[in-house]
Order: C-alpha cells, then structure tokens, then sequence
C-alpha cells in the first residue's frame, strides 16, 4: 500500500526519477473519488468516543472519535490531499442492526455518503449471550441485507464496504460465543457478497496479529480494539479498499 | 518503511519464502527497544487534547491526545507488538522553553523515558510578536541546550528526538515571522547536533505537502495541524526515527 510519503513524493510527470528509478506512484484506493463522502457506520468499536457536538462537520478529530474510523480519516487525507473527501462518523454504542436501521434515514440517507463502510454484529451475540436481547443469527442476517437494499434503493450509486465482525478469545469473549459467532462473520460476508461490497477480514488479521502478541493486547475485553488494534483494523482497512474493485449502482436483491 | 502488514507477516524464520522471495523483513525503528518508555514532550501541538485523567497509563487513547504523538503511538503499538513499548504524552498548550524546564522534573525526568521526543519552539516566537513575552532566539536556544544538558545528565541514556518547529504560511501566520522563525528552526536543529539527537524536518515535509494542497489544509491557522497534517507528522516522525542511529550515552557540551 501507498504511504504518505510514497503519494506525496510521486512524480507529476509520471517520469522515472534518477537515480532510484521510482516507478510512478499508484493512486491509492481508486474506488474513493473526488470529492466522496465517506461515512463510517457501526457500534461503539466506530463511536470510539466520538463528540457528538464535533460530529456535524466532517473531517473533525473530535468527531470522528479515537478508533480505526479516525485512524483511517486521517490517513486518507493525508494520501489523498486536496481532493476534497468528506469523511463522517456516526458510530453509536451499543448498536446492533434494528438500532442502525431505526436511525438510518437520519445518520445515513440524509447524509448521502458516495463510500458506506459498515461494522455491526458484536452486539447483536453479545447482548444475545448476555440475555439482553432475544436477536438470533436470522434477525440479525435478515435486517442486515435489508438495510443494505433500503441503502441501495435510497443511494443506488453508494459504494459499499462491509467490515467483519471480530472477537479475540479474551476478557469477555469465551467458548460459549462459538460457533454461533462464526455465523454472524459469515453472515457479513454473505451481505457483502450480495451487494457486492467490498469486505474488511477484520478476524484474520487479528488471528494473525494473536500470533505476534496476546489477544488481550489487540483488544482487551475481546470485543474493543486497544490503540494497538485500531492501527490494526485501520491499515486492514486501507489494504482491502485499496485492492477493491467495487462501483456505485450495484446489485439490488 | 515497514508497514503494519509487512512487520505481521515477517517471517520468523528468516528464510526466503516461495514464490516471491520476500526478504526478511527489517525490524523497524531499530533505535527504540524492547520495554522502552517513548516520551513526547512539548506545546498545544502535542497536548492536542489529551485527557489528563488518563495521561498516568501509558498506551491510554485518552491521555495520547489526538494529534501526532497519539498517530505516532497507535503505529508503533501495532508493528512492535509484545515489546513492553510504553507511550506517554506530556504535552502541555501554550508552553515555551521555560515552562517546560519548570515542570520537566515531574513531567520528563520522573518518568525516566529511554525515548524523548519534543517539539517546542512556536509559542516562543507566536508568544515574542503577540507581545505577550519577550523571550529572544537567543532565549530559546540557550534555554533548550540548558534543558538538554540537564537531561543528559539525569538520564545519561536517554535517546534524544528533536522535532523541528514549523509553521505554514496562512492563518495566523504573516510576513511579520520571517526572517526570525527560519532562526527558531536553525536553534532546534543545533540542539540536535549537539546532542546527537534525531531530528525530525517537518518544515520541509509540509512544505512539500503545500505544493499538493493549500496551507490551510494542513495546518487551518497556520501552526495547528489539522488531521492531514497531524498523519503527516508521524509518519515524517516515523520514517526519521526508523533512519536514526542514535544511543542512549550521548554527547554533554
């Protein structure tokens, strides 16, 4: 992937510089356009105790919150200066998907964001388990593909990304989540793969990162990241949209 | 510079591995080691909101602000991973030299860092023109090799990182700096070559960061950088720390 310092040190011309022969630099992740609204849309792993009051405005630090979805703000807009992205949060914690779709005319449609990227589902098992809610895999597959045929109807030239819900096998994370919590990742992927999004494998990279570090240090309580996991998800993130291919005006059910 | 992706899939081993015959990767940022504790130091640039409440633990989200030192620290969590790294930020808006030295018992020597880093510098310039003190160059240089020196001697091996001051030219920022604020810069830069420190050029990379996108959207009022600037910085930080020899035990004047 392209760094700052790759994007910002590419020759306009195109032309090979002497004497290291650097190749042109690529535009880093072509799918976002000039000028796109990026919206970042989930649970409190999105909100990362993002400021209401800063939230109206885009491209503000305050609110865009202290997790991946700044992390990625930040980097876009430094990689791709001056081209006017927009970037939004509207991350709610707590959230499961009725609650996204009960507030998605408002937090999503109004905004009318070009790149929709979406984290949901922990707690849809989560408060499941915790017998806070009565949400089974079907409810939460179910309104999960509807509110993306709402989105698609609403915003048909919305360009998609669906992030996989993830869990480190720690803190409040334990056998009893498993395997019903590989139905809700498959679950995601399966909406990506409806709409032909892209989709985040957010639960390999951090089953590759356990291997360098204890789970624990990736997310303490299992669920939500620690700055070093936000870094984590951000850059897989990045490398996903970078390599995607994904267009506005795609499949509707 | 090593990137999160390439630091994870490094190869134990060493060995080339088929078909692409990745090499080993380096393991960046050589000068920080295992169990380091990575101080940043200086003014509003470096504050950037951090919560006090939570500035005791290190690698807090929180008490990293969300400026540079938070970006810097968020990447250096994620590609050394299970090194013991431990991240403080004590930055404080509105300081010049002499409040640092007045708080750096407490706030530097006390947390006996392996790894400072500080940016200082534009409010004893901003502070001179406001009227509001009447600090010189010559006050600010002699006072940062003061500050140094003193360092040096509490913490013979401790790793120096100077940041250099930086302004944009927009905003609060006008013709009235110049000549002067090219000196603030040339003091920074002596004071790391006194003490071997790294030194970190931010003037040119946002200078050449203003060729590809006006001044205003990297630094709205000319010395605050907003979050393009902000991943700008730490990854000019980075990638001049991933390049610096410097020990502990270094030169006293």
């Amino acid at each position: 992937m392209a760094t700052a310092a790759t994007v910002l040190g590419a020759s306009a011309s195109g032309a090979p510089s002497a004497p290291d022969q650097t190749p042109r630099a690529v535009r880093p992740y072509p799918m976002i356009e000039r000028n796109d609204v990026i919206l970042f849309q989930g649970d409190s792993i999105t909100d990362a105790g993002r400021s209401r009051e800063e939230s109206d405005s885009p491209n503000n630090v305050g609110g865009m919150g202290r997790g991946y979805a700044a992390l990625i703000a930040w980097q876009l807009l430094a990689e791709r200066a001056g081209e006017g992205l927009k970037c939004h949060n509207r991350g709610v914690s707590g959230n499961k998907v009725p609650q996204l779709a009960a507030r998605w005319q408002e937090d999503c449609i109004d905004l009318k964001p070009n790149v929709l990227s979406i984290l949901i589902g922990v707690n849809d098992i989560w408060h499941k388990l915790g017998g806070n809610c009565d949400g089974t895999l079907e409810v939460y597959q179910k309104g999960y593909l509807d509110l993306i045929e709402r989105t698609r109807r609403d915003l048909p030239q919305v360009k998609l990304v669906i992030c996989e819900p993830f869990v480190l096998r720690c803190g409040a994370v334990d056998e009893k989540w498993f395997p019903e919590f590989d139905g809700y990742r498959a679950a995601a992927k399966k909406v990506a793969e409806t709409f032909r999004a892209a989709f985040v494998p957010f639960q390999s990279a951090f089953d590759k990162a356990a291997r360098k570090a204890s789970p624990d240090y990736w997310a303490g309580d299992g669920v939500h990241p620690t700055m070093a996991g936000c870094h984590l998800m951000a850059q897989t993130w990045l490398r996903t949209v970078n390599a995607a291919k994904v267009k506005g005006g795609g499949a509707v059910r």
